[in-house]
């Protein structure tokens, strides 16, 4: 059957691509389906210090190196976006209407991050507008920063940054901020530290930087319609993250973010159906994290399980 | 205090050394101590395929691109024998009576291998003896090998190797083999597989590849005194492992092997206390999951706690 394989995953990804070398290596016809570019958001990180083993590497060329690795061991890797996917048979449906089916699959399909909405917010991704405080804080050492949000994960973010960063401004969208009274009690207490409660991010500022444009300075505006504006090197978004799990949705367990919950092999609650990744609940959403889950996977996959032969 | 450290991290393993790369990026004051080689287990393997981002490399290779990132990040890495550590009062006692005090433990020390106990074992490691079926096994791909054990492990190592490999032929010291009943089964009925019980391996024969030796066959006795000889290119050792966890030892839950017990946030029952790695128990013994180990501790340590101001 030419639409069968030992394990099909969705999503080319770190997770995607490290599950995809450990089962081509143990011989299984294995299937990436990616539906936009390999690597991804990874793919489009301008720089990472944090992958062990890559002093300093660009997100590209880490998903270039993961797939070309992909490819020698062996797997194979498709585009193409799928449309359904039927968790009790196992059958992946494309849209172009081809069906494959497989003996396990591994759903790799990462999470989005909420974004400000602003404009340029896209193009200056990378250059002064990040996703990540525990990827990008050290890149902005002694240098003045912003962070934007009102969940638990911002007060952990901005935790994380304050030690590091010369100033940290907070751009709260609600009146309180959310996380460890203690944390909180850091964050207000600290002469580092400015909180901005009701308000939101309108604009940011630009400056050339060599050939590009990157952010010097926000501009923000509270429920009063009063506006605040501050030289910075970096706007960091903490607004949350959304998994992308709609293709499993009401199929298998999940948390209230709709991330799916595995067990620490990652299995999910029905049989032969793994997830990894920035799609996880609990995620901790960092490259090395999500090719570990991918090798875990595997080796889960492989070792508990007389597999069917060839 | 020149002696009081954020966060300790007790061995150089990939885990290790992934945990201070992530600890020194967030300002944190970092020690790694390794009391022989950076890079543990994986500095002595001579080919790594699996590490997602190096298509294949050398453990050393590896190893050092991780020492020179951590070093970059800003961590201190000394050489020295940890001689005691007090998990409550997070003191660690070095052989020449020097004394450091964490915040924070990090314990990535690692397992050992069990031994054949055969000449020259040390010698042909890596040329044609191995104790990861996992990591060595698709660079047998249809050659004949064979693997000594007598554990579960044995087991699914052998449902591993089976697809990829010629011929398979399993040593077993006692009269059955463990795990599960099908993989059993399965391996039984193999054609290619061939089970020897109650035996033992005895010394490998050699041949010359280029300047080295490398493992061309095995000679195993069994109970009768029986002699079993067989051309193979890899003797795969599955005797089970250790874990290096003698410093923590009756201070930390460990499991019936002494390897130490974590939740997946890779905290021990005892507060401030992490371990990573081999160490842990049900440890899948790969680099990058070690490596995403040491990620998920600190970032751990550094989202769930008020920090310590510097």
């Amino acid at each position: 059957m030419n639409n069968h394989y030992d394990i099909i995953i969705i999503g080319g990804g770190p997770g995607g691509l490290t599950a995809a070398i450990y089962a081509a290596r143990a011989s299984k016809k294995v299937l990436v389906i990616e539906n936009s570019i390999l690597g991804g958001v990874m793919a489009s990180t301008e720089r990472v210090d944090n992958f062990p083993g890559f002093i300093t590497s660009t997100g590209m060329d880490l998903a270039l190196k993961m797939e070309e690795q992909a490819l020698a061991s062996g797997a194979k890797i498709e585009y193409a976006t799928v449309s359904k996917l039927d968790c009790d048979k196992k059958t992946i449906e494309l849209d172009d209407g081809t069906v494959l089916t497989a003996n396990f699959i591994i759903v790799a399909t990462g999470a989005g991050s909420k974004k400000l909405g602003i404009g340029r917010e896209d193009e200056l991704t990378g250059s002064g507008i990040s996703y990540c405080a525990t990827c990008d804080g050290a890149f902005f050492k002694d240098m003045p920063v912003a962070i934007v949000g009102g969940t638990v994960h911002t007060t952990t973010d901005a935790i994380y940054l304050e030690p590091i960063v010369s100033e940290l401004t907070i751009i709260v969208p609600i009146d309180k901020m959310r996380g460890l009274p203690d944390q909180i009690k850091l964050l207000q207490n600290s002469p580092k530290v400015k909180i901005i409660y009701n308000a939101r991010v309108t604009s940011v500022g630009t400056t050339k930087k060599g050939m590009r444009d990157v952010v010097n300075s926000f501009l923000a505006v509270d429920n009063n319609g009063k506006e605040y504006k501050s030289d910075i090197q970096s706007l960091f978004v903490a607004l949350g993250t959304m998994p992308n799990s709609h293709l499993v949705f009401g199929q298998v367990d999940t948390d209230k973010s709709g991330a799916i919950i595995t067990d620490n092999k990652m299995r999910t609650n029905k049989d032969g159906i793994f997830a990894i990744g920035d799609v996880r609940a609990d995620s901790i959403k960092q490259i090395v994290i999500s090719c570990s889950d991918g090798a875990t996977a595997v080796c889960t996959i492989l070792g508990s399980v007389v597999y069917s032969k060839k």
